[in-house]
């Protein structure tokens, strides 16, 4: 089962600058070789719903040994059976239909 | 690694009457032995991460298999490592605070 | 425009407890006197959609208010035109189903 | 008050296609004037609070207005009182770490 994924992860308990927690993240989806890709409020993270999982999981073990207390995730999960839909597919059905 | 999820599974493409796959994910969180507590706008599920990831993902492959072509969840998701909370200390918390 | 929301707001930069800034927000809710239930993940509050959003926005000033410099809430928000549907009436959608 | 505001608008009842409600919201923002950036599993969107608020409350009734009857939305909103940051700066702040 495929799964797009749309994730924020966020530190507790370090202050308010969490850009190096969210570098380690996004380098753990690209060692994963997931297809990924990181937006103002988020990473948008496609691919076999266990290694994405993993790759979460993942997250919240190295930011957690970062010295990170606690963590606050929000992810949004979509899963479709009627078609493959990429990341890219997505935009473009939008994008196709602004420009007429 | 202990999780505390909240959940909201939106089966599209069925319509607006999305309670009886609520109820299916309701049965697979009590099946799987987790703690949960169903609310008006999603769940509340709390345990191994492993063991609720695997349930959410049943979820999902459940609500596909009653014919919903697609899924939008969306997840809160909490770990900490500073100290073990319950789903009911964390209600305890705010409500000792209220009191007075 | 009637709303229902599901609302959790995370304060960032202040160490891990957050329930006393929680417990700020509920009398937020409460003295807007908007219907209004707390769960250990967020808190579901619906009414008229100009007050429940001015209430939201009372949460962010007052929580910055308390000295807390950076806040990262996260809401669900659900309308319909359809019919009328109470926080309650969701809940006995789901059980009644259960309970046979 | 600032906000930073990523917006997933799940039109339900109206099949599994909502690309073209998406649109809707897009021009909404468009038109309103705020700085947005779509992705592929929502849209970034900053400005003023009550700008920012007045567009999403209008892009439910507009997606209302196109005949869907009921709307499932998912909101991240961050506002801070430290300083000023941008959608691009959030981008910036993550990748500068990245490239060394």
């Amino acid at each position: 089962m495929n799964v797009l994924v749309d994730i924020c992860v966020v530190p507790m308990g370090v202050g308010v600058s969490v850009s190096k927690y969210v570098v380690e993240c996004e380098k753990i989806f690209a060692a994963a070789g997931l297809n990924h890709q990181m937006h103002s409020y988020g990473t948008n993270v496609e691919g076999d719903w266990d290694e994405v999982m993993a790759a979460i999981k993942l997250c919240h073990e190295t930011v957690h040994g970062m010295g990170v207390p606690r963590i606050g995730t929000t992810i949004r999960l979509g899963t479709r059976t009627d078609r493959e839909q990429s990341m890219q597919d997505k935009i473009d059905s939008v994008t196709s239909k602004m420009n007429h």
